[in-house]
């Protein structure tokens, strides 16, 4: 017989799984959008795929579905800063994007100039679960753009898990 | 126009990705197993949901369809041993789970009594995905065991990426 589940305990758990930091470059006709994603892991070698939750309620999950492709740029230490910026809904700072040096992929999403790379994706398919949709996606292209280590959630002090 | 993927460029980039190390038990009958994931990430606050990416050809994943329940255990700093260990494929050391402190979970799959906290999940979607199967699950029940820091794919330097 199962226990009930006590929310502040699986709250406590979850925050002790370790993630990573990303922005995720949205494209569709001229409007582009990047957000901030932790839930976020590799779920095959060969063909190489990504699984990539969005929560269903975001701006961007609707130029996902849409388009089938955005990119992943893999934030480096040091950049906490802009992970909060980009963290931020896009209805409450539409212009979130400005000054950031950018550039485009060959999908046509914005991928950031400081990452420590990025991958292009294409989803093949999506799972609506939750208060999220998780999408599986194709690697189709990649860039590394430079060494170092990347931003962590533990290193950033930010707490999306729980 | 997309370009060609670069295997060794797509490589480079996902092993940027920051993961965390869990051990993953399973039980069928009298059966029990556990292995080390990396490829796990939560994809749902309300309910609150995982993904778990599991290889195809894996000793554990007709457990995991068969019963549709798992627990997932987090391994802290210094385990990286033992991660190892449960790294290996039950065909090869189907003795593994020998002398390692267990305990059972309310589903009955083991969990690690040295972890840091352990989730138990029941699975509610798998999508069959390239080389592996991503399960979609829900937390069903949860244990904080102590607290301490979690062990980290950088930290343990193994590579289960690219």
């Amino acid at each position: 017989m199962t226990q009930p589940l006590d929310p502040a305990t699986k709250k406590t758990v979850l925050r002790q799984f370790t993630y990573g930091l990303y922005a995720v470059g949205v494209a569709r006709g001229e409007e582009r959008n990047m957000f901030t994603a932790n839930w976020l892991t590799q779920v095959s070698f060969e063909p190489p795929l990504l699984a990539l939750s969005v929560e269903n309620d975001s701006h961007s999950i609707s130029m996902i579905l849409e388009t089938g492709v955005f990119a992943v740029s893999v934030l480096a230490l040091g950049e906490r800063e802009l992970a909060g910026r980009l963290g931020k809904r896009w209805e409450l700072r539409p212009d979130k994007l400005d000054n950031i040096p950018l550039r485009e992929g060959t999908t046509g999403c914005p991928v950031l100039q400081d990452a420590l790379g990025y991958v292009e994706c294409q989803v093949t398919a999506e799972v609506v679960t939750g208060d999220s949709t998780v999408f599986i996606a194709q690697v189709i292209h990649a860039e590394a753009l430079r060494e170092g280590q990347a931003l962590t959630m533990a290193e950033a002090g930010f707490r999306h898990a729980g």
